[in-house]
C-alpha cells in the first residue's frame, strides 16, 4: 500500500475528541472541517514548559529521498501515548516546493503519518499562502513607494534587500528584472524570489510569541536604504499592520492527529537547509503546555537543523530539549560509504562500516550540546541483521544507546524501543543545553564555532562581497544577532558532492542575507539557493485526481 | 458605525442552519469554522434551473468608489426572503488588490452585507490561493522543461504566453525579465504576472462544470510554441492532473449569509474590466437548484460586466436571467454631468440631468438582449428629492420600471420596491436572452458587434500587434470563441477620461491574449492593463490589528 492508501484508510477521529483529551475546551478550538482545527494563543502556559520533556528528532547526513526523520518523530509520539505518557507530535507544514519537486510529502510515511495527508501537504488550513501575501504585500508596497511622487520615502532601488515569495520550485523567478515597461510599470531593478520556507515572515512567524510581536516583528524588517543611506524598515511603510491582519490565523497553531489518533501539532515550515529548519515556538510551547512529552523535529541533517534548533530557537524561547534522537538508516550510511542510490538497497556490510564516519561526526557534534542523545535505526526491509549489528556495535564503543525503530512498518508498536530509551534519557538530563556560540560573538566568530564545532570545518572564508555586506550589517547593530545557516543538507561541507564526514576543509560564505524582524544573520555558503528548481522528472507530472476525487500520485 | 463594526456587531448563525433551510443534508457540508461551508457538485440538479428566477445585477459606468452593485445585490436577496420568496444572493469573492488599493472590501455595505465580512475579505475559504498556486505550477513546469536537456518539448521561450499570477496590486510584477542568473537560472526571457482574478486558472474555475472538465480546461491551455512552430499545450507538460489537484476544493462554492441569516453562496472572482467579471457557473447553477430567486452580479458598469454576463458566461451555462436591475446613484449621474468627485455629494439638479445620458446608454445597450430592464437607484444620503425624481422622470419616459433602494442603510426592509418590481418583470420575462454575436463570426465582427451595441463606438481597431496575433490565433481554429473584452471601467470608451455618455469615438485594440482553456478571446483595449498597481496611498498602511484580535482600517 502506497502511503495515501494507508492514510485513506483510516476514518480520522473528530477533531474536537483529539481537543478534548488535551483538555482543550472545545469552544476555543477554529475548525476547519472536521479534522484540523487551529489552537488559539492563549491557551499557552509558560509556567508548564519547565515541566515538559522536549524531544528532539534530527538526523545524519540524508540521501535525497529523507531518512524519514518525520516518520521517526511520529512513530516515536505514538509509542510514547501506546507507554501511557502523555505525548504529542509537533512537526512543520510541508511546502508544495518538495510535494510537486522531488521529496514528495512530508506528513510521515507507512504506518506513522499525520492525517489528513492530503489536505496537510496541500493548502492545509492556508498558513503557507498567508505568508506568502503579507511578504509580497510588503513588496507592493515598496513597488509604490519608490514609484510615488507624492509620498516617496526616497528608497534607493539598487539597495532594496526585500525579495517576493512564492511557495513553489520555480528556478525563473531566482533573479527577475521587475518593474519593466516603461513609467507606469515601476522604476526597473534587480531582485527575484525566496521559496516562501525561506521568507523572513516565515522565520517571523516561528520565531514570534504572539500577535503583537509579530506585528512588531514585521515592522522591524529592514528593506533598503534611502538615496542618503538611511535604512528603511516595513514600519517606515506603514506595511506592518496589514500584515499582521493577513497573519491573523496563520499565526495559530494546527491540531490534527496521527493514524493512531494521537495529537500532532503543525505549525510553520522553514526549510532547515536556507531557513532555520524548525516548526513555530509557538506550536512547541503549545506542545509542552498540553503534553509531558513532545516530540518534535528540526530538517535535514544535526549539522543544519539541530543546531539552529538549538542556537537559534531554543534560545529564544528560553526552552531545552530533554533528549536528541539521531535517526540513521542502513542505507544513507550505505550512501556515505559510497553506493550509489541504486545500490543501496543491496547488503554491503563494508559500505555501512565506511559511511560510520558520518554518523559518529554528528554524535560528537550533537555531544557539544550537552544533551542526552539516543540514535534510531529507521529499519527498512532491505536492511540485514549484518548491517545494523554494525551500527550498534559502533554506538555501543561511543556510549550512546540505540534503538532500532520501525515506525513506517507497525506504527507506534513498532518505536517502543526508542520510547523506552528516549524516556530513560530524558530522565537522567538535568542540564540545560550548552550553546555553540555566544550572542556576544562577532559574527566571524558565531560562525566560526558552527562550523568548527559542528561541521568539522578548518576555516570560514567570506568572498568580497560577503565582507562588505557584513560590514554594513554589523555597522547598523545588528552583530548580535545568532546565525541562520544557508548551506548544502547533503554534506558538512558546502559542496554537496562530499558525503560521509569529509576533513580538511573550508566554508565559503557568498555573501550575506539579513532578517531583521526574524532577528537572524543569514550567511549563504556555497552554491546554496533560496529557491530552488525542479527536478528532470517532476512529482507533478504524476499526479492526478480522477472524477470521483480519488488523488493518485501525489506520494 | 463603519461596515466592519456592523458587520462584527452580528452573530452569525451557524452555517448548517443557512445549509438546512436550503434543504443541504448536513453530513454533505464541508466546514471552514462554524460560519462558512463548501458545497459539493453533485447537490446541482439540472432540472431545476429552468424553474428558477435568475436575476442580474449590473450598473452604470461607475466612479472609483463603485455605485453599491453587490450592496444592491444582497439587499434584494434579503428583501426576496423578507417578502417570503426562496431567495439566494451569488457573488464573487473580493480580490486582495483592490481590499488593500483603492475600494476597500467587497462583501457588500452597511445593513447590506455578507459575513464574515472579515474572513470574506481576507483568505475566505483559499480558493484565490489555490488558483495562484495551480497557474504557477504550470510556470514552474514551463520554466523547468525549457531548462531540461532530457526532456525537452523544444519550447521557444520567446513565444511563451503563459504568465505567472499573483492577488495582489503589484505593478513592478507586470512586465519582467525572468530566469536570470546563468545557467542554473533558466533561459532568460520577458513575462510578466496577471492579477489572479485575470488569470486563466480563474476565468477556468468560474467556466467549469465539473472536476473533470476543470482538469480538461486546464490541459487545454495554450502556453506558447515550439522552436518548430508548434502549439504547446498545458497538457503537454504533464501539469493538469496536478493543477487539478491543487484546485479540487476551489471548485466547491462557499456557502455563508447575509446579515439577515439568509443565504449567499460566494465563489470565484473574475474582474469585469480585464477578466469575464461574474462568479461561476458552478455557484449560479448552485442557487438556481437550492432557491426560486437567484441574484447575482456582474462586474463594473454593463457595458463590461452585463455584457459578458450574457455573451460568455450565460450562453457557456445554458442559462439566462429573467431581469436585469440596472444599478444608478445619484451621485454618479453627478459625475457623469461633469463634477468633480468632490462635489458630488452637493445637491446639483443641473449635473443629475447632465449625466442622464450615462444611464439612457445603459438602458439602450442593455434593452438588445431582450430581457426586462428595472432600474435601481442606490440612495445615499446626500441624495435630495429634486435630483431623485429627474432620474424617476426620466424612466417613466424611456418605460422602464424604477425603485428607489436603501439596502446600505435598512438592509432587505429597504429593498422591498425594487423586489416587488424585480418579481413582476421576471413574470413577465417569457424569453431567453438574445446574444450581442454569434460565435461564428469572425472575430473582428464579434469585437465589432459588442463594440458598437454595447459601447456606442464607431469603429474598431486593431494595432499591428494585434492583427498578428488574431491571425495566429484564428489559424490555429480558436476564431469561434467569444470574446472577453479588456477595458477601462470608467467609461463606454477605452478613455477612461471620456465619462457620461462618449459620441464619435473608436476602440482600440493594443493586443490580444488568448485563453484556450476557458475559452475566451481577450482583447485588451486602450492601456487597460491585466496587473493593476496601488494607489498613492494604499487602503493597506490604514489596516492594522491590536493584541486583542480587533481589525481597523479595513473598510
Amino acid at each position: 500500500m502506497t502511503d495515501i492508501q494507508i492514510a485513506q484508510s483510516v476514518t480520522p477521529e473528530h477533531i474536537k475528541k483529539i481537543a478534548a483529551e488535551l483538555s482543550i475546551p472545545e469552544d476555543k478550538l477554529e475548525y476547519y472541517g472536521n479534522d484540523k482545527a487551529k489552537i488559539p494563543l492563549n491557551i499557552i502556559d509558560e509556567a508548564k514548559l519547565k515541566k515538559s520533556n522536549l524531544i528532539l528528532v534530527t538526523a545524519i547526513t540524508p540521501t535525497p529521498a529523507g531518512e524519514g526523520k518525520t516518520t521517526t518523530c511520529i512513530g516515536l509520539g505514538d509509542a510514547l501515548n501506546y507507554l501511557k505518557k502523555k505525548a504529542v507530535v509537533v512537526i512543520r507544514e510541508p511546502s508544495l516546493g518538495p510535494v510537486f519537486g522531488i521529496k514528495g510529502g512530508a506528513a510521515g510515511g507507512g504506518r506513522s503519518q499525520v492525517i489528513p495527508m492530503v489536505d496537510i501537504n496541500l493548502h492545509f488550513t492556508g498558513d503557507f499562502h498567508a505568508i506568502e501575501k503579507a511578504n509580497n504585500l510588503l513588496s507592493a508596497l515598496i513597488e509604490n513607494n519608490i514609484q510615488s511622487k507624492s509620498r516617496s520615502l526616497g528608497i534607493d532601488p539598487r539597495t532594496v534587500i526585500w525579495k517576493r515569495c512564492m511557495d513553489m520550485n520555480d528556478r525563473g523567478l531566482r533573479n527577475i528584472v521587475a518593474a519593466l515597461g516603461g513609467k507606469a510599470g515601476g522604476i526597473p531593478r534587480e531582485t527575484g524570489f525566496n521559496i516562501t520556507a525561506a521568507s523572513e515572515i516565515m522565520a517571523i512567524l516561528c520565531m514570534a510569541s504572539n500577535l503583537e510581536d509579530l506585528k512588531e516583528r514585521c515592522g522591524n524588517i529592514y528593506i533598503g536604504d534611502t538615496w542618503e543611506g538611511k535604512a528603511v524598515y516595513a514600519k517606515d511603510l506603514n506595511a506592518n499592520g496589514a500584515m499582521a491582519v493577513l497573519l491573523k490565523d496563520a499565526i495559530k497553531p494546527n491540531l490534527v492527529q496521527t493514524l493512531e489518533g494521537n495529537p500532532a501539532i503543525i505549525h510553520g515550515g522553514p526549510f532547515a537547509n536556507i531557513a532555520q529548519g524548525t516548526n513555530s515556538i509557538i506550536a512547541t510551547k503549545m506542545g509542552m503546555t498540553l503534553c509531558d512529552y513532545t516530540v518534535t523535529e528540526a530538517g535535514f541533517g544535526a549539522d543544519l537543523g539541530a543546531e539552529k534548533f538549538m542556537n537559534i530557537k531554543c534560545r529564544a524561547a528560553g526552552i531545552s530539549p530533554k533528549t536528541i534522537v539521531l535517526v540513521a538508516t542502513i542505507r544513507a550510511l550505505k550512501y556515505h560509504g559510497g553506493k550509489s542510490l541504486k545500490e543501496i538497497t543491496q547488503e554491503d556490510v563494508e559500505a555501512v562500516r565506511k559511511g560510520l564516519p558520518n554518523l559518529e561526526r554528528h554524535i560528537s557534534s550533537l555531544k557539544s550540546f550537552g544533551i542526552p542523545i539516543v540514535v534510531s535505526l529507521n529499519a527498512f526491509k532491505t536492511d540485514t541483521e549484518a548491517e545494523m549489528q554494525v551500527v550498534a556495535d559502533h554506538c555501543e564503543k561511543v556510549g550512546i544507546p540505540i534503538a532500532l525503530s520501525y515506525g513506517w512498518e507497525k506504527g507506534g508498536k513498532g518505536c517502543t524501543d526508542l520510547a523506552e530509551e528516549v524516556i530513560k534519557a530524558a530522565n537522567s538530563c538535568s542540564d540545560k543545553f550548552h550553546p555553540t556560540y555566544s550572542l556576544d560573538d562577532s559574527v566571524n566568530t558565531k560562525i566560526e564555532k558552527i562550523c568548527q564545532t559542528i561541521y568539522g570545518a578548518e576555516h570560514v572564508e567570506l568572498s568580497n562581497i560577503a565582507i562588505s555586506q557584513l560590514r554594513k550589517y554589523e555597522s547598523m547593530g545588528y552583530g548580535n544577532l545568532p546565525i541562520c545557516m544557508a548551506k548544502t543538507e547533503k554534506s558538512f561541507s558546502d559542496d554537496e558532492k562530499r558525503l560521509g564526514r569529509p576533513e580538511h576543509f573550508d566554508i565559503h560564505i557568498r555573501e550575506f542575507e539579513i532578517a531583521t524582524g526574524a532577528g537572524f544573520i543569514i550567511p549563504i555558503a556555497g552554491n546554496i539557493l533560496r529557491m530552488p528548481g525542479l527536478p528532470a522528472t517532476p512529482a507533478a507530472e504524476k499526479i492526478t485526481i480522477d472524477e470521483n476525487g480519488i488523488i493518485e500520485g501525489l506520494f
